[in-house]
């Protein structure tokens, strides 16, 4: 490790103190915006609500896609598309259950647009849809429809169903990532002949979100079952997946229910059973969505920037040319061509390690800069002088930006698998021992609320109260309205080896009302 | 080769003489819909004009879109997400230029539903949009919004983007995969700094698509470019890929634009030259559809079902246990276990060999034509008698469906690849001469309307008629007028070998006004 002056780096006198402005400790939320916007992940678009995913952000959802992707099918599940639309009827099935029904939805009434009489476009009133259509918010009714033509007899159980898709829910303050109108997710479907079968799915798909966040995100997260305050509508059980944000608030990252009969009765999915019987379904649903590109950003960016864990990572590395004069640029090219190539043979996690060149004639520091702030995992330096001794200069996402190391070729190639292998693993113990320090049981109501309104620092909000419930929803409320905390979970699993893991089982009153309660619930702020 | 009793064919007297009812020649759009049907790819839904696709046609789609992202990746392209909603005031620029300009789209004119007084929901009249939004049906405006503020200088350009996206164009007759108001396509979107750099762009990407079609779809494919008639509007040139279909109607199967600096105009994409002067950028767009789902059912099926080409199958071998009895069952199983993993174990085209173990307990006839109308290139039996003589029957599906052969377990595993490269080879060679046989150097008008209304065969329409075209719109027009045939493409490529290539270039009389021309055009009824 020595410094080096030939190096990319601003000089210390040019440099930012952060390469992201304002610091998360300053503004948290501005923090998040600019993260978002340094690495070039989305941006706002002209319509409302409407992000635009840019390449590397999009990348990254690819990486979510198809890691996702190979789980659900490893589990048995088929993916297939359904309807973007649909029928105003098939909600209104819904609404006979939901008293002071409203859905903010994206409405379609009419199917042409015509030229007006000031020169401008207008619906065609005569081309008014006979029945409004809605841009799903999400499918449980229209693949309910398909469900109950497809399901006759216990043979065609389990129907195990997975769509990839864009879904549209109108949202007036939105936050890229975390919540926009249109969004992308999965959204699991399936039907089964008994309601042990359902549970074990919902709950295997819980699994396989935990698994996911945890092996690939780097990011510890609590199982658990929703309050029936906090249940999706019509679901008999909701389980989650929670994490915790630099800022200590929550995170709910994915959600997998079990549905009981209720959605199989309203879409009329009934089967023969073995001896001959007519039952309806049971079935589950599950989705995660591009919010988890948020909860990446939260969970590992800092202020240099988005922290890529290496799973998920758009690229691994990035190969920076130094050239020293146009008689070197050959030669450099030369080395760093089959550099690349020898790190592209490296397998890492099942794929390729991926390798970016960057060529382009711009200062060295601002594209070092650059790569920091798109948060990839190693920068690696050649200039000319490093071509002759046969080594490269490595600085590692995860460590200070001036870090650097000379490492001989065959040392890089052989070893790179095993640096990302590790930042892989540091990210997620870096991540776990923040969410274990900032867990807490609290058993008293004035520590719960010194907990969560104390402003150390401006943007920081408490974190994982692990606190007792009676259970009684008038409780819940309460605590909702005096300090806009939830309770995230009932836990389940996911706090193995944290030094308050036994204390969630322990008995103990009521935070609100006093009364005993067994066992703790997560109590946190939430996005 | 030789006939097995044990093996679950129906017998002569039950089978039907087709799987398939109508046949091709009994009623082509009937025919057409049965193999979908029977196939389990897709079906009608609820919504008017939208489809459901079934897992087993998403595999297919699915198999499509990883290789023509992998194609598009190589060559540069990066993927990205744009809205799904276009504001009205975008398309009233493009409508300025477009007399008469009508758009059949889904427009949305509301962002809430609320419980009306009838009890059923309505669109909330105080959540009326400001401005409309229409539902893309396709993406030129959005993306243009978003280039104009990413291209500043010379320095962005080239500017390779691809969305993945669901569209919407509003359609009364709608048929699956081919024509449907709802479908999944990929719209690629490029800006460069010369029209040199943009017509290359084009040309490469409807190369990849020809090559796609070919090496992939086994589908040949005529490369050619639009007359001015049949061009996208807005651009400068239109190329194609176009394919025969086996009722000799044209598919146009992929598109690429060269859009001069039409629409880099109408966005206000500029940069910055390299001589500090400001210019618009030269864009391009390409994509393909679902429809090419259709295209390859088309292409392949036959009167027994669907054929896939093994490079796009879901799945490449289907094992049927055929058991005897609960006492070999056990042996059976365990047999084809060993031999699915070695099979699976076979590297194809880059992926591993796919196979699907079909142990449902339905009749083996019945399961056996199932996978005939799915299309799976093999069919693999294994009963305890081959157990035994460590064999299995193996049926192609590019063969008759009573046509079967035994073999040793080593042959099977050692030779399934070049079974399946075979069958790839072989399809691709049947539709091209099928293409190339009904393709006809034409060169007098009574010859050429006999060509196209002749009804040997109630479904089948003539084919591709080669003749010549002054290039007057009136000539194109009154043909359309007359036969409803139209100019499919000024060719360019893809007749290599044809017995008729040497034609294309050769020089004659237009065919409706008997001017001069030179070279040919390919002239077809069209979907």
């Amino acid at each position: 490790m020595k410094a080096r002056e030939e190096t990319p780096v601003a000089k210390p006198d040019q440099a930012p103190k952060t390469a992201i402005t304002p610091t998360r400790s300053a503004d948290y939320a501005e923090w998040y915006q600019q993260v978002v916007r340094a690495a070039d992940l989305a941006e706002n678009s002209p319509v409302r609500g409407c992000m635009v995913i840019k390449p590397w952000g999009y990348a990254i959802w690819e990486n979510i896609q198809r890691e996702l992707d190979r789980m659900f099918k490893a589990t048995g599940h088929k993916n297939a598309y359904f309807p973007l639309f649909i029928p105003k009827s098939f909600l209104e099935k819904e609404a006979e259950h939901v008293e002071g029904f409203a859905k903010e939805c994206a409405v379609v009434t009419h199917h042409r647009l015509v030229a007006g009489k000031d020169g401008g476009l207008v619906p065609d009133p005569e081309a008014k849809l006979e029945e409004e259509l809605v841009v799903r918010p999400t499918s449980e009714t229209i693949i309910g429809a398909s469900f109950a033509s497809w399901v006759q007899s216990y043979r065609d159980l389990p129907l195990l169903i997975n769509q990839w898709a864009n879904v549209v829910r109108w949202e007036l303050r939105t936050r890229l990532f975390l919540r926009t109108a249109e969004f992308l997710w999965q959204e699991g479907h399936t039907a089964h002949a008994s309601a042990d079968e359902a549970v074990a799915e919902t709950m295997q798909m819980l699994s396989v979100y935990a698994t996911f966040a945890e092996e690939f995100m780097a990011m510890p997260v609590l199982r658990g079952k929703k309050t029936d305050g906090e249940r999706f509508p019509g679901a008999v059980d909701t389980f989650c997946i929670e994490a915790m944000m630099q800022d200590r608030k929550a995170l709910q990252a994915g959600t997998s229910h079990f549905l009981g009969q209720n959605f199989a009765k309203a879409s009329g999915i009934t089967f023969q059973t073995k001896d001959e019987k007519r039952e309806h379904a049971w079935t589950t649903s599950w989705g995660v969505s591009t919010r988890l590109v948020g909860g990446l950003i939260m969970t590992h960016a800092d202020d240099d920037g988005l922290v890529l864990p290496p799973r998920l990572a758009p690229a691994h590395a990035v190969l920076l040319p130094v050239y020293r004069g146009d008689d070197t640029r050959e030669k450099v090219d030369a080395y760093i061509d089959a550099l690349a190539k020898d790190l592209r043979a490296q397998r890492l996690f099942g794929r390729d390690v991926e390798v970016e060149i960057d060529r382009r004639d711009i200062r060295g520091g601002d594209k070092m800069w650059e790569w920091v702030k798109k948060g990839v995992p190693l920068r690696i330096e050649v200039g000319p002088r490093d071509v002759e001794g046969g080594v490269a200069m490595v600085a590692r996402r995860d460590r200070g930006t001036k870090e650097k190391a000379s490492m001989t070729r065959a040392d890089l190639v052989g070893g790179i698998v095993g640096i990302l292998e590790d930042m892989q693993k540091g990210l997620y113990a870096k991540a776990r021992k923040e969410r274990d320090d900032n867990a807490r049981p609290i058993d008293t109501r004035p520590e719960f609320d010194a907990f969560f309104t104390a402003k150390n620092d401006k943007e920081i909000h408490g974190g994982f109260a692990l606190s007792h419930w009676c259970g009684d929803a008038k409780c819940e409320a309460s605590v909702k309205e005096a300090l806009k905390v939830t309770i995230r979970c009932i836990p389940l699993g996911g706090a193995e080896g944290a030094p308050w893991e036994s204390k969630l089982r322990d008995d103990g009153p009521c935070i609100v009302c006093g009364k005993s309660a067994k066992g703790r619930v997560v109590f946190a702020k939430a996005y």
